[in-house]
């Protein structure tokens, strides 16, 4: 699934206007900035991919850690059960979810203060999930963006491809979650989620919140090889992506390969100079200054110069964070127990809120 | 759901031959004529509806009951995830739930023999049907009659509608069930759980039976007031339905308004005959005779004298039935314990199976 924080809220305003009330989709004003403690819920997946790249940890995993001290209830799930909407290697699968597990938790993702599991491990998604089916048309999966964009990649997609937006659905109202942070590409979910929240309030009461979206400022990074396309890590151009277990000599030999421009000098253009433009968003994002500050400090460098320093930023920045994974890699049960009490967490939550929907809905 | 087994087999010949090899599909002759006894388990299905009615009860009921003494392990669901395909009012659905149970315990349904369990109590049912929905493509599922028919009913139906074949693939294999009694509406989607069963074994090696159908010589019983079409509980003439609750006299009134023809011999001969035919082959199957043995009753009484003759033998059978059907729901605590202890033992069955399908998957 993977519901990360929107990047360019700008580009993103015409289409929330166009599909929805503003003010019903977003809360009010960003959360960084509200002087009152915020009250509620957080929820948020993520894909079992594996080590995400620099472009999740800025654009998403960042949030995450940070939503954790602002937020009194922060559930994160690993998404299998999305996962295999798409075909899958099991044996894959299963290292992918345990490195996916390993990097949250050396991100920062505190399975104290979070609760942290493995979708699968608890059965009220896919039960929610059969009841929200049962109140969602069809057509109106058809015309959401995930579905028209990858059943074209493969021609015809699932039944899973078709309905997943139902079970993100559940996946956020299971837990009567009231904040989403979402990407661009995932607003159009979240809105099924608050209109089956409607649809089933209307037909047996009160019950679920309307979940809102979370947004940050922050932008997305874009490839190293090709910066008019985001970070991916299906890129198929190696140099193109930085994963958060590169070791520092790839990490600089990434970013000295990255595509720039000619003009040697380095200026904040993303239009005219995307590329150079992506760095200094790389270095603002890591050094935790602004875009401003981060060309000041380029001033006088040539940009094969600020590619080092770029580079230095990143390294600084990851080492820890690989240091953490590689160390939490090793012990894969340490891993296994933190997801198995996660489960065991957020089933508590779970529980009742199905119990009192079977009740409703008329099956105890 | 309701996977009634078939009724005129004949008729259902040219369906199964069209689609599929009919070796494959079925289990090598009736079982009622097998010499060894017959291994593997039996899974069937029922819509909570309610109290049933004659039809129900003559197609569907007496052979569970049967099955029982017929195969090893049984295991009969009250399908309630999939009666919320349609709109259900809560309330309703609650007791048409208790009141299918008693029915089904008054019929004969033996919770010792059998495990009897409510569908939405098992929560391994949606979860395996989030993983076939993976592997099923959304075309497959177009063409299936049920959806046809429904949707074209509502205009437009929900994705639960759409999906329930999928989760009626999940309902049999999650049991690694071998024996599915079939109505011939049923033929397409139990196809579907074969196919499911030989695409999970291909992807993920051997695990799932491959479940067969099984045949019944038992011919449908048809609308007291329109014998052209099958006994309904949707049937809006109140007069064209016998239930299982019905009182001697209700039967009685039923059966004399029951509409024949202006021939006043009784004959066998559904084509040219319908009404009286209809009244028959009722007679036959609640006396336990042939056909045959039942006309020859009928020599020298007109229809209107048979019609007492017929409503005597439905009283003689169903009187027991309905004193017990009152009985159990005047106790439904004792019902539910039954449902309780019946999911139980389903969940033991289900654990493992879902259990080895994650680990196959990859999800542990």
């Amino acid at each position: 699934m993977a519901l990360p924080i929107m990047g360019n809220v700008k580009r993103l305003f015409p289409v929330i206007q166009k599909h929805h009330s503003l003010r019903r989709l977003f809360c009010a004003g960003q959360c960084v900035e509200r002087k009152e403690a915020p009250r509620g819920r957080v929820f948020s997946g993520i894909q079992p991919t594996g080590v995400p790249h620099l472009g999740n940890f800025l654009g998403t995993l960042e949030t995450w850690v940070s939503l954790q001290g602002q937020y009194p209830s922060v559930v994160y799930s690993i998404v299998d059960l999305h996962s295999i909407t798409q075909p899958q290697d099991a044996a894959l699968l299963r290292v992918n979810t345990l490195d996916m597990a390993a990097s949250l938790l050396a991100c920062g993702i505190d399975p104290e203060r979070s609760i942290l599991f493995k979708q699968s491990q608890v059965s009220e998604h896919a039960e929610l999930s059969w009841i929200f089916g049962c109140l969602t048309s069809m057509p109106r999966l058809r015309h959401l963006p995930q579905w028209k964009m990858k059943s074209k990649q493969n021609n015809e997609g699932s039944v899973g491809l078709y309905t997943y937006p139902v079970l993100q659905a559940a996946d956020i109202l299971l837990y009567k979650s009231t904040h989403v942070p979402v990407g661009e590409d995932q607003v159009q979910h979240l809105e099924l989620a608050q209109d089956l929240a409607r649809i089933f309030n209307h037909m047996y009461g009160d019950f679920f919140p309307e979940p809102r979206a979370l947004l940050s400022s922050t932008r997305k990074l874009k490839s190293l090889r090709d910066p008019s396309s985001k970070m991916s890590k299906s890129d198929p151009q190696n140099m193109a992506t930085v994963y958060l277990t590169d070791s520092p000599d790839i990490i600089s030999l990434k970013i000295r390969r990255a595509v720039t421009d000619f003009i040697s000098e380095v200026t904040f253009d993303p239009q005219a100079r995307p590329g150079v433009s992506n760095l200094v968003l790389m270095h603002a994002a890591l050094a935790g200054c602004t875009v401003e500050e981060a060309v000041c400090q380029a001033r006088g460098l040539d940009t094969g110069k600020y590619k080092q320093l770029v580079a230095e930023a990143v390294v600084l920045r990851l080492t820890p964070i690989r240091e953490e994974i590689d160390r939490l890699r090793g012990d894969r049960g340490h891993l296994e127990r933190i997801l198995a009490d996660g489960a065991s967490r957020a089933r508590e939550l779970a529980a009742p809120v199905l119990k009192e929907v079977h009740h409703r809905v008329g099956f105890c």
